[in-house]
């Protein structure tokens, strides 16, 4: 980085002084900006830009292109891996999408919703509703993530299983390159194989490719009928088999599969006023399955009991209850209520996987038996999206021990578990990306020739290694 | 290009002497790797390669490597921009992937399929039927086409509103690179967000940035209960609206959504014995809506029912009628028999476009002013998929007029449809890819920076530039 005071006029000359802050003169307003939503990665900005508009984003990277400085794209900066934190070094400038607030366009014949990538992914949620459609994108950041941040994570949510990842439901972007240079492929086509499919380079790229700022989504009709079942059941293996027979019953009314392990139910009751789990802690495994038809008139109560029957004729579960309305929200606040309830009960060690669907009960028996090894009773809190195949694997340590003694072992039973994901085919970072956090472990796991392509993509992009310099990949 | 005689010998090595065809020798098998399926397109191989494993695949391309040698593969050579054969100069080497026939594995529980690149797709799709599931890929072609090819070009076909183009349905894959070592991403997972997702360059490539040799598929539940309606609508626009009413009624229950205009049913009455179009030909367009549900006791005929008064309420439609069973096979051998049915009335001019639902009447309507200036009594024969914004929009000539004289007017007829692709922001290519048919026309639409981009993709996986030169981008 050539001369920091040139590098800050030129930037000021883009966005204006309101526009750009400065380590020692703005540090409390820097300060969201360094550190992520949660306060689990922090660095050192050399300055944070706002631009306003895609052409200021643009003349933003010319300008660190010109003075060789690093960029570093932020969203809502609620990720989980430190993907949107600068280093510690000082020399990196974040370029935060804050003000790239605008709805482009709401086009409800073609079902799409453009807009920049610093709107709140609950706020899009919202214009579509206004327009009785439906974004399906849901997760429990959704109040304050980005647009920009749920593209280049390709985040998930629990959505996924009917609507699929953020990938699935983009159908075109606006990205400014590392020279500043804009692509603007805003097409909102469902179809279009005239040539290489670009926008797939920077979903889920992590910022390391360009600044995304703005994105064409796909909108699907409202879902106005909702039912849920609350299921006991034995084993994950029982959780799959339910799957496969809610997929028969249901086609894809099913919206949503999550299972929560005993531990991870027990953790709710204990720390989140008014949960109550309807079936009791008995059941080693819970779920929590969700249909919902678009037609207003739809009954999905029956639909429900179709596959009650359908199920208990498989021995698929062992108790049930069907829930609506006030109840169904119930039961989503037990299950989005562990990770608040996990933090009670002190470090918790947080794991992301994914594996076959066929894998997962073999792949979580392998784990608990080498978990039990390496930490006697270690609480296994494992919950998330079974219907794609992705568990939320995380765990606390055993009641009364040290927190200390818990955070020594952290690195060994983090391997227990990454072991077990290589050897079912599996991957150590289902929706929640790689960042810093992740990077190297994911290394370990890949074939040369795989870390070569993304290397040469990487180059092919960004041959300065100017963006987001050290995340997915290590910086070269 | 070295030396001819050391690259057969080098391949023979590889393959043996039944899996090299060489010109001269063996030109009656070599001919139908020379041309496409149809017969537009035909080049001059230098060699036809016949491996049989991927190992073989990637001994094959190290020869080609080391002897400088450009690459062609090729699958079913259906393909319909000529993506797939080699040019005429003599030099380039056609990779068939007719041998690599093998159904690696079907998981029921993961709802996965693993084969390799030359299954034909509908062998594929029986492999997953006997398992009772289903591979939604669907398409005119499929006796002989290739799941390999389906990949290279991202095939639509007619289950693309419910299911996806084939990226959506590509779990995982395994590719040769142009240097000879292999890609093993061949992975069942549903998330997998551990760094650049590859797979994406490889998917609708046209096998210009390697060879996929095996896929892994995703799989839905089978639909067990169908039926179709058969609509006069008085308007593209009423197409659109019918299709939102559909899909609020019976959600992702919508299979397919087809239109056809009335000259291309007209076609197919003349010229395919036994086809009846039950409503007449006084609507500008008939739309063929398919539902399908996938509970074997599910009552589609009631949820047809549902959507017919819906329609009406909002004056959707003009006149409808019900089919289920035969009468409903019957309705998609109209509309699977326009293409053949074409080819009776001269020449065809075939365009496969796609735009924003709420534009397509505009477009339609656009195109039609320009054509009737260009040509007055030009026959569009326009039909496809409305539901994804794509037509196939098709021209032939005014009855009883020259070939010739429609041929001569035939780059300016394109012209003056494309012009409103672009004016549309379509696409030219919705499905069928640029192969070299589409290449230069596609280009002519995109941005210095969309191509510089696709260059820059291309630079990185095939530096040589040997894979499938020419196809999709110009050679450099």
């Amino acid at each position: 980085m050539a001369d920091p005071d040139l590098l800050r006029t030129a930037l000021v000359d883009v966005v204006g002084e309101r526009g750009v802050l400065v380590p020692g003169v703005h540090d409390d307003r820097l300060a969201t900006y360094a550190a992520d939503w949660r306060g689990a990665y922090a660095g050192r900005p050399a300055l944070v830009v706002l631009p306003s508009t895609t052409d200021e984003v643009a003349a933003v990277l010319r300008a660190c292109a010109a003075h060789g400085a690093a960029v570093v794209p932020q969203g809502g900066n609620t990720g989980l891996c430190g993907g949107a934190v600068p280093d510690a070094s000082g020399t990196q400038v974040v370029v935060s999408t804050d003000r790239l607030r605008a709805v482009r366009d709401l086009d409800v014949a073609n079902r799409t919703l453009t807009v920049e990538a610093g709107v709140v992914l609950a706020d899009a949620q919202a214009a579509a509703g206004a327009a009785g459609l439906l974004l399906p994108l849901t997760m429990g950041s959704q109040g304050r993530c980005t647009v920009g941040g749920v593209v280049a994570t390709n985040a998930g949510g629990t959505g996924v299983l009917r609507y699929g990842s953020t990938r699935a439901l983009v159908l075109g972007l606006e990205v400014v390159l590392p020279d500043g240079r804009v692509w603007d492929g805003l097409r909102g086509l469902r179809k279009d194989n005239t040539g290489y499919d670009l926008k797939q380079l920077f979903v889920g790229a992590e910022g390391t490719l360009g600044v995304v700022t703005a994105v064409v989504l796909a909108l699907q009709p409202a879902v106005r009928r909702r039912v849920g079942l609350w299921v006991g059941l034995d084993s994950l293996a029982a959780a799959v088999g339910l799957l496969g027979t809610a997929r028969e019953v249901a086609g894809e009314r099913v919206t949503a599969f999550e299972v929560m392990s005993a531990p991870s139910r027990a953790m709710v009751l204990d720390h989140v006023p008014g949960t109550r789990d309807p079936l009791g802690p008995e059941h080693p495994w819970c779920g929590l399955v969700e249909l919902g038809d678009t037609a207003p008139d739809a009954d999905v109560e029956a639909l429900a009991e179709r596959l009650l029957t359908a199920a208990a004729e498989r021995d698929q579960l062992v108790d049930a209850v069907v829930a609506t309305g006030p109840q169904l929200d119930a039961l989503w606040a037990l299950r989005e209520g562990i990770s608040e309830a996990q933090n009670h009960e002190g470090p918790s060690l947080k794991h992301d996987v994914s594996v076959a669907l066929g894998s997962m009960a073999d792949y979580v028996a392998a784990c608990d038996a080498g978990l039990a090894r390496e930490l006697p009773g270690v609480r296994v809190v494992a919950y998330g999206h079974v219907g794609d195949g992705n568990l939320h694997h995380n765990l606390s340590k055993p009641p009364g021990t040290d927190d200390a003694d818990f955070l020594a072992l952290a690195p060994r039973l983090t391997e227990v578990l990454y072991a077990q994901v290589a050897a079912h085919g599996g991957s150590i970072s289902a929706e929640h990306g790689l960042g810093t956090a992740k990077r190297d472990a994911a290394a370990a796991y890949k074939s040369d020739v795989e870390l070569d392509l993304m290397r040469a993509v990487k180059r092919a992009i960004d041959p300065d290694g100017r963006m987001n310099p050290g995340k997915v990949l290590a910086a070269s």
